[in-house]
């Protein structure tokens, strides 16, 4: 099986190779890159360890990039926030060059398709231009990262296994919310793009579902570190979204703007209204990963804190 | 099952009051109807009929929405397209009264969500609101009316039997379409509303699978008379379109001007890109009424024809 991959070397990309790589069913794998970046040191990274990169200018002639995608059997989106709309060009392509399933870069919470986060919003545009162009799709969000979720402890010993320590409890610190260690997210995808049964379906692939009050129990019991819980109240999480949002309506075009919002909105849409959560996937029509692949071995929290004390993960 | 309908006067309305009433399921009926419309010959014409009728005031304060929609099962909602938005605060109310399923008005041809009918936009956007709210659903829709579908035949026979006949002929005539008997709607809606399968689902409810040639075929072959067969090329169908959406994006709260644009995006959807299909449907995520409901009885569109040849039809 034919699997390109874009955005392979950010977290989410870095984990797919992997997982793909990993994985019993042998994919053929190929990373596309800008072509200003194809001779990039992660680039290089990614031939080192022996995956072809082939440049792919989303911006160039379709002609060109319908050329590249000849022949994959699926392309996989995992690109960074300000180039969602890069997207468009690509699944064009894709439907050009008769790509059997496009995988979109969704890769994050489950939340409501439009209303309640902005990032959520150019999501299912996207995601309705691919049904508007009929494309073979999966689509597969993976909850909160592990690497997000916990803040860090005051001995320092989390630091390198963060990506971004969280510092804040929404609400009441009672609302579940799926996470996931980002490094078994190529896992599920792994299994994901080889199963019929998830063609022009949404997946929810999670680790488990927590509220932050757990979480932070998690960490102090497997630390023996106090951590501070700073409660923020849901007003105080409304008020920042509507800050933002009324930042943003002054300047719609401005993605300094989007970033902006992308923050206080997952805390309004995880923290407080509690969407991420593999009921509401369901009722939005998601699939289970975690009951399509109930063998599938996947890091609890508590396994990935405790590896991580030992600074045996890196971030 | 206490089942609300709003817009119980219309074509579509008025089948799902008759699919109800007729249905083996016993349900208790209630037609909504604006606080002006309380004692019209329509809102007669229901009662007479043995249905109840209550004001509900969509514009009005919510709280007095919500103590006229408690108690609900199900609402229905079969609203013209001028007053689809008016279905915002009616689901806002719906979610707080606790409505157990919540039909939103669609009772169309499958299109795609976005990009191609700006119909389907404002669908869209009340069923991302819906989802938002966390509200249970069904979505319903039911292809092009039969009586949308014939054209006249020159002795005038079909004239009493046929909403709005059609004249023209889109691209080579050859791409098929799902049609419906406008009579057969609530049939369907009954089953549908009464399965617990179909909660949270949009479902496509047809009759059959025709293109445009087999119609005119059928046509002339029950009546003996000879039809006209205006074709309209693709680009034809495409200038129109793009001349509707010229006038709209000049003025665009111009209800007018999405009014005008309704037909050639409609022809678009279902003549030319060939939207309105089972495969399509399935693809976009819905479930098939007619695999759910094998044994529902509904008329094919050459009993129709034959029917309204002996004038037993009537508009």
């Amino acid at each position: 099986m034919k699997v390109f991959v874009l955005g392979a070397s950010g977290n989410t990309g870095k984990s797919i190779i992997d997982g793909l790589n990993e994985s019993s069913t042998p994919f053929d794998i190929t990373a596309l890159t800008r072509p200003s970046s194809l001779d990039s040191p992660k680039s290089q990274a990614l031939r080192d360890a022996g995956i072809k990169v082939v440049a792919a200018d989303l911006s160039g002639p379709q002609e060109e990039l319908v050329a590249v995608l000849k022949g994959a059997d699926v392309v996989i989106s995992a690109v960074t926030t300000s180039a969602l709309k890069e997207q468009i060009p690509l699944a064009n392509a894709a439907k050009a060059a008769g790509v059997k399933r496009f995988v979109p870069c969704s890769f994050a919470t489950v939340s409501a398709p439009r209303e309640v986060m902005k990032l959520s919003e150019i999501k299912d545009d996207i995601f309705a231009h691919i049904k508007a162009l009929y494309l073979p799709y999966t689509s597969i969000d993976v909850g909160w990262w592990h690497q997000l979720t916990s803040p860090g402890v005051p001995s320092g010993r989390l630091t390198d296994a963060l990506v971004f320590p969280a510092s804040e409890i929404f609400g009441n610190g009672e609302v579940p919310s799926a996470v996931t260690n980002v490094k078994d997210i190529g896992r599920f995808v792994a299994r994901i793009i080889a199963d019929e049964r998830t063609l022009n379906k949404q997946v929810f692939a999670y680790g488990e579902v927590l509220t932050q009050n757990q979480i932070w129990d998690i960490l102090e019991r497997a630390s023996g570190e106090q951590v501070e819980r700073i409660y923020v109240s849901d007003e105080e999480v409304n008020k920042r979204v509507a800050a933002g949002r009324e930042a943003l309506a002054a300047a719609p075009d401005d993605m300094s703007k989007i970033m902006g919002l992308i923050a206080p909105e997952y805390h309004l849409s995880w923290g407080i209204r509690g969407d991420n959560t593999p009921e509401y996937a369901k009722y939005l029509g998601y699939l289970d990963a975690r009951e399509l692949y109930s063998d599938l071995q996947h890091t609890k929290f508590s396994e990935f804190i405790e590896a991580a004390l030992k600074e045996k993960e890196k971030k």
